[in-house]
């Protein structure tokens, strides 16, 4: 049975070697294009475009400042009750870095801001981005 | 070509699947070793050897409120400058959260205190954790 082990992580770790460079620039594609989404459909007002980005699952995982949210519903009224109408305002990222884990998983880094008429806030991001058959979906954020 | 990545595909996603469990069990209690000994060494003043938690790689990452490090050293420093001598208080940890991301790879969440005699900090945190050969190190630490 050990023999066996062994045998099945040597295949597991060559063929993850192999497919893998290939794979992650097209991942890296699919990412940016769902930072894209985030920004047009929060930009659009619509929180609920916005939350297609995230994993719609009770597992999901919000952490700000001393605050964790855990599940889809939790963040969308966390997002309806701080940000809804006007406080929308316009979303921007920058410095974005998107880091490989897995052939299904990656990180991503970077910096959120959000400008309204009067203000404006702004902070950094870790997200962990998941793979889902052909959909990635954000399964934890933590926003400071 | 097409076919044969098709293949790799499957062997690959059931090995990971064959494999993984068990793998997982062993994981959490490597992972929770890493916090321990986290803990432990912040609490014998050693900032050193809190700091062989973390990759000792110019890639390591930290973010943390509006500003983001970057390498190992940076991260020494800046535990050094806030921390050093009697501000290192006691630290703990709670609500701690380790889920898989592959077989080599995962997320650490929690809530982390700093008590010291005057007074005390208090936050979350999100930490990626890769193994390297047999070793387990902190590649990303998101704090607020």
């Amino acid at each position: 049975m050990k023999k066996v082990n062994v045998f099945f992580v040597l295949i597991f770790m060559s063929v993850s070697i192999f497919l893998w460079p290939g794979d992650f620039a097209d991942t890296a594609i699919k990412i940016k294009s769902l930072m894209a989404q985030q920004k047009k459909e929060w930009n659009q007002g619509n929180i609920e475009g916005f939350m297609t980005t995230y994993w719609k699952s009770d597992e999901l995982t919000f952490q700000s400042g001393n605050k964790r949210l855990k599940g889809w519903h939790q963040l969308l009224a966390m997002y309806k009750k701080n940000y809804a109408g006007e406080n929308m305002g316009k979303l921007d990222f920058t410095d974005i870095q998107i880091k490989p884990l897995a052939p299904d998983a990656v990180y991503v880094l970077g910096r959120w801001k959000v400008t309204t008429k009067d203000s404006f806030k702004e902070g950094l991001f870790t997200l962990i981005v998941q793979r889902f058959g052909k959909e990635w979906k954000i399964i934890h954020d933590h926003s400071s």
